[in-house]
């Protein structure tokens, strides 16, 4: 079955490549510049797209990041640090960018006969990522099957929206996935930050899978204060 | 109520334009690249937002075009003549266009806090266009209030998903909308051909509405063959 990933260059849709790649027919990693302040992940994606043999492809909108505004991930403001479950952390929403990502991505899908597109929405999201949520997932494939309808059938594949990043954690492990050629960080350093929402995540979630992680991070211990485990 | 416009340019986008900017707060207009054969229409749908005195923004996804294949409309086939009922119109469906210019709207309606996105779909676009039927608009609705659910709350305004094109001449004619500023051709001469499906739909909607059309056609009398009126 032909799918394509949307791939970011963190953990989990990498994860999700290597996945993809075991189970089905992947066709490609597909992502996004959008005006993130940080461009690094795109390296990442570009890295694993190598490591597996596919093509990677990179969408351009970045003319839309003026107009998606009020996010510390593209505009000029702190990235905060501390668990993505706090308050502050609402300031990496950018604005329907899930919702952008995926129906272009079925386009692509439609374009290349693909039959799915795969993405890493995982239940830790849901907390601020409205529209990371299963009932978001749902209505997005019932939208999705009725714009396409006689052009073209192309599924959804949400293998973790109902998983931890933990339990990405441990799949990715179990896949052979070289995590250290990853990245999740929201600031732009040399090394992973371990401080902001997405680092704490990560040192978390490798914790819980008691899975290897060979990524140096700035700060290793930050993240034992602000998570409950 | 402030209310964005996706503006193609052509006569049911600009009436609803001038529609929303009688009986709302029409924030602005916008129009996509989307790699298409013939740009003409964005200088048309630039021209209403200055006679509408309001801003005029064109997003750039061209670097999508050469994913989104196999139309006339963004590649190199030819453009198909006669009327939107025929086979042969499938060469203009461009996959899950609307529903990629709907999600980026929504983002940019949910950035300048606007309450809603308005789009021209209406019911003759439904034989062939299928992200252009009321279930398509429904669905999308949904799928928008759980995605944007906690950040933003934009509604989608589609005033005409059950009128025909000649419903909307009657309502552009009563709103004085200048028609001749507006272009519906999907070939890029300097004036609209008259023979292919746009401009067959365009000419049969002036006449069952007795509107009054200053366009200038290359061929005035094709329509009526094609037509069953």
């Amino acid at each position: 079955m032909k799918t394509l990933v949307v791939c970011s260059g963190g953990m989990d849709s990498v994860t999700l490549a290597y996945h993809v790649k075991r189970e089905r027919e992947l066709t490609r990693l597909i992502s996004f510049d959008y005006g993130q302040r940080h461009k690094k992940e795109l390296d990442f994606a570009a890295m694993a797209a190598a490591d597996l043999e596919v093509p990677h492809e990179i969408i351009d909108i970045s003319s839309l990041a003026k107009f998606l505004t009020g996010s510390a991930l593209t505009d000029d403001i702190e990235v905060p640090e501390g668990h993505y479950a706090e308050e502050n952390m609402q300031t990496t929403v950018v604005p329907n960018r899930n919702a952008i990502f995926l129906t272009i991505a079925f386009g692509v899908a439609a374009g290349e006969k693909s039959s799915a597109v795969a993405a890493a929405v995982h239940s830790g999201d849901h907390f601020i990522y409205s529209d990371c949520r299963v009932e978001f997932i749902d209505a997005f494939r019932t939208m999705q099957n009725l714009a396409l309808e006689g052009v073209s059938e192309v599924d959804l594949y949400t293998p973790y929206v109902n998983s931890s990043k933990a339990d990405i954690a441990r799949i990715g492990a179990e896949l052979g996935v070289p995590f250290e050629k990853t990245w999740s960080c929201y600031k732009g350093g040399d090394r992973h930050c371990g401080r902001c929402g997405t680092c704490v995540e990560r040192l978390e979630a490798f914790h819980l899978a008691g899975a290897k992680d060979q990524t140096v991070y700035e700060d290793t211990d930050y993240w034992r204060q602000v998570c409950p485990v």
